[in-house]
């Protein structure tokens, strides 16, 4: 009986050579729009499905007081492909995530250690505005503005998790002042006075 | 002959009978995450396929001398769940699309009339700007912070499509200075000077 | 100026109205293949975005000191046709919860208390197995059979994240003796033997 | 042992309870751009599932000696959503499906008796011809003009599976000359001699 | 300060350095069922995002005094996978684009110049007919046969923007009559008659 | 007038040079998540959209008395990227396909010669079991554990097609037993008794 089954187990395996139940990026391969290239399955470990880097706190010694570590496909290959990425938030007091979207997923975000402040504003531009505890979770629509802000007089801590392996972030701050847009045409298009761009783009390191 | 092919023809036909080629947007019907209800195909007419409301050129008596006027779904119910969605600008001189996203579309840009500046902001905050011409296209990868400005003395006119038949808008500055989100938050989220903020929120309607 | 500015703002929010950034579950309309019927905007809150129901622990004073507790569509409607979803498993010492599959989605792990040896199955039957300590991520691509036992002989606590609003959930055990499908069709159709068959019958409620 | 797993066993079976494994069609709810509206799952039974339409032969007698039964959503509700469908096609002795698209889905022909014929042309307009033999596959990809001839002197069936519960199905001649399209325009668009559209529009009850 | 936000901001920028907000197509690569591979983003500029093709009138001194000028990613390279694309119709009097079909993709007309007379033919082999004036759009959608004729006695033109960077173009009389497929099977699978066919393949080249 | 419509069939077919109709699955190329690379259409023939494979009967001399011969991309390269595929069950007397799922697609199964005894089990638990017969249809929803059982004294075959040109198959005994998983964590997360698991980790090849 044993040789019959091993014969079926053979054939069935076989048949299963080239089945692709994951996708772990290559990151030196060819990137399509689906995202990275598959590493070869001979050479995928359960290493690659597992990720440490959101273990230890970010550094909040910066001027948002705050730290955003990403698990997107680039660091975390395993999620290549599989519609899921996520990232840890560090909120010292006083801490801050501004203003972003992510152009390509939803998020939802676990808060778990302190308490986060967050919105999110709708087309419609209404706000959505909530304090969120330790354990508690808020869902942010895709490409939609948010923002988190640390709530209490400690450390929190949060981790928020995407609809894809790559959802892109895009702080508006840094979109505006961050880079070398003339000061005239951020002015044009934002509104803000000029010397408001300035010195924004001062602090951000933009040029223009 | 004639008959046996009739045969055919109405058993076709009533197989067909069901087909969904295309979903018109019934308005009043439930909504699903993938669009509008459909309209009953009995009462579907060639109308539904065609929008005239972009032959006319907008308002530009505003603050922005410009004017967006859409057809999505909710406009030109024809387009309900084909992926396509249009709208048509209007820039008098010095007019002014500000910065903002689609959250849920890529766009294509087509000017036929004068000539506009646009721009993009990717994640890595880089711009990529061009003066596009009468005739000429460009694209705005979807989510991403983008603007358009009239480049010439006279009225811009350009037609814009998009990859959902519900793209969205989100308006930089009317999502941060037009509803009531408080100074205080958006300073701290921001990084902007509270005199600016309560300065636009003066001017846009905001309150807080 | 303001009244000028108001009344392009006007355009624009009408020109949003039937914007859908969103869908929030209205859980007594009708279901479609993309999920549930859209609640009517205007009585969206922000509560419909917040979950607080995975804040406490689950009850794991059962057989498999562990409970599952989830964050679906059904249960936190604001993620409706978002493209993610939610768990939290609690896991007492020795407790375990079972081989099983979501046919819907990948899942990623985050550990939040103590430690979790988990693992899944390829097409081609390897084993990728880890311990997963706290902070660290896990992935389970989709559709693929997986379990999670506590590691530690205290309480672990780790959240789940879906790439699906409705990933399903299908625990091995359940779909094979807690139900009427006779014995001899699972004999014939696991191999396991008759008696065991019966024995797991007898536990889980099944019959035939 | 048995209560407290019975416990867990009701637990998550309650959680399960609007858990969306499948969308079996309501022909009589609402129509989305993702398919019709769900059964009550409480409704369904296995033989939502089961079709029992393909078992007999078509009726061939007719001009094209052919016929075509789908076993699409609208005829087979438990395919609703699920990315597929079917038809079966009954050749007679020089039986033809004359030259036709599928707008939505890509086709697999799998004979079963005798023998096809069948090309399908790209959009290069390169011509893909083979003689399909009993138990052979082929495929023809999305939207490509296709057809299919007995090539045998008996009845040969084919089953053929779609990748949408809704393909659709547009023949050529009855899009051309089954409806009110003037001959005029019929000639403009096609190139065809009026003599050769009258022809046919009488063949196929058209009109104009 | 600045030294601070600077830190912040080269963690957020090396993080997004692998992030993939667009694909612009690198046509040398190999391709995947999601389209063309990715070019470096440090080779990408604003003038891949930007064509110019489209700015003048194509060629329409052919027989049907008209010209279909693409602008798909293969020519427009920043459009790959972001589900968009262009082409643009020349139409002079008496021009006519022959029926066609896209395949892949559903289509929005917008009319810029003239007039234009256009139909599609739904599943049911429904003509939806109309004549389109400058400005207005019209919607034809995936895979169903569409046609467009100049309705006035001067040059037409309209720019047609699709739903997918690939819709592929297949027109029908190419499809039956420019290629080897032979006569007795053109007849067989069309009805249309041996000298109408025989004539069709000399205008267009067709053999067999 | 040749001459001229020559230059417009030239102008089209250099247009659509690069249109991608098919991908037919180049097995040396790099995979991305959408699948394989696409072969060079020059090379592509009739025969990748062809498959004989399936044929003639699989090998059913093992102790399932069964054999499944997957057409999945890897062996069908013309099924690469377009939501389809199919395989042979060949059942002798007593023959089973044991509970097993698909994770990435949604199942058709098309009885040809005999009749199958099949069943699917829902998340909620509930068995759907129907025994089909020749001609008869039965759909089985994506990732969902199901088996199927020969019905009657002779030779059964069938025909199964999948929602995905790369579906996955998962034997729930391969996956539990085929393999180095330890009898302890089985044991843990089965609730099969020692005994069992050691059995059937001997007839299945699997260790510790």
């Amino acid at each position: 009986m044993f040789k019959l089954l091993f014969a079926f187990t053979v054939l069935i395996l076989s048949s299963n050579a080239s089945v692709q139940d994951f996708c772990v990026a290559d990151l030196k391969g060819p990137e399509s729009p689906a995202g990275y290239s598959c590493k070869s399955v001979t050479k995928v470990t359960v290493n690659d499905f597992v990720f440490s880097g959101l273990s230890a706190a970010g550094n909040t010694s910066n001027i948002i007081k705050a730290s955003v570590s990403p698990a997107f496909a680039a660091q975390f290959p395993g999620l290549n492909g599989l519609g899921l990425s996520a990232a840890r938030l560090d909120l010292a007091p006083g801490g801050v995530v501004p203003f972003h979207t992510h152009p390509g997923a939803s998020e939802v975000l676990l808060v778990v250690q302190g308490s986060i402040t967050a919105a999110f504003v709708s087309s419609a531009n209404t706000v959505y505005l909530k304090t969120i505890k330790k354990g508690e979770l808020m869902v942010f629509p895709q490409g939609l503005l948010h923002f988190q802000v640390n709530a209490v007089g400690f450390n929190s801590v949060a981790y928020v998790f995407f609809s894809s392996s790559n959802p892109g972030l895009q702080i508006t701050d840094f979109a505006l002042f961050a880079n070398d847009l003339s000061t005239k045409l951020v002015e044009a298009t934002t509104f803000l006075d000029e010397a408001q761009i300035k010195k924004l783009k001062g602090v951000l390191g933009g040029t223009g």
